[in-house]
């Protein structure tokens, strides 16, 4: 656990720590991100949504360890604001290890909510993209 | 168009209207459930983010067009509410024309926001599940 306590004065400062956490492969840095209530879920690219902290936690904590590192560069960002609830919506552009080329960008939903201490995260939804076309075997 | 606005007092009520016009392909009443304001954004599972009302409806048309019928069965429902912005986590269970057998379930955040015409969506973002593993190709 981390000795001092992570305050996140904007949506965007826990955003900022999130893609911070996952170029450094910090665990607790991202845990610290997210909402401290069990009420949160993840779904990383392709997998089934995970919910609660445990679950989420082990998640990141595979990912870093088998990681070759991760770099990000975020586009497109769409806000949706009220006083007490965040919505982004972005395209995650990210290179793996030393690869010099991007993968296909990764369209991230990050949902944050304000806590008694500060803005927290509780949906990462992530999935990667190709262009859109009516897919028989994926209708909706 | 529509001859009479829809106005949803709920987030649910949009939510229940929206997939009301999935399964039964009806593409006014889909685009009646999206704010009229053009910051809106859907993504279809395994698909690129489509932003803004035309690329939306029209996306929609060519699913009702080329789809066979589709009935749904939502699970697992998580929600985040603020006084005008609501966040819905939740499993879709979907069946395709004849076939008795449920695909995979989808995992959908549907974001609402109220506006002057009551709750309306602003941000669908649905993607296929498998169980959780750390894959080279999809790293995060």
């Amino acid at each position: 656990m981390p000795l001092v306590k992570m305050v996140f004065s904007s949506p965007e400062a826990a955003e900022e720590a999130f893609y911070r956490a996952l170029q450094t492969g910090d665990l607790e840095l991202m845990m610290g991100v997210w909402d401290e209530d069990d009420n949160i879920s993840c779904v990383h690219p392709g997998s089934a949504r995970l919910d609660g902290r445990a679950a989420v936690r082990q998640s990141w904590e595979q990912i870093f360890k088998s990681s070759p590192g991760m770099a990000f560069r975020l586009t497109d960002v769409s806000h949706y604001y009220d006083k007490n609830l965040a919505v982004h919506v972005l395209h995650e552009h990210i290179r793996i290890g030393r690869d010099r080329h991007h993968q296909p960008p990764v369209v991230a939903t990050n949902v944050y909510r304000l806590t008694a201490n500060g803005w927290r995260m509780v949906m990462h939804h992530g999935s990667a993209t190709r262009p859109f076309s009516v897919d028989p075997t994926s209708l909706h």
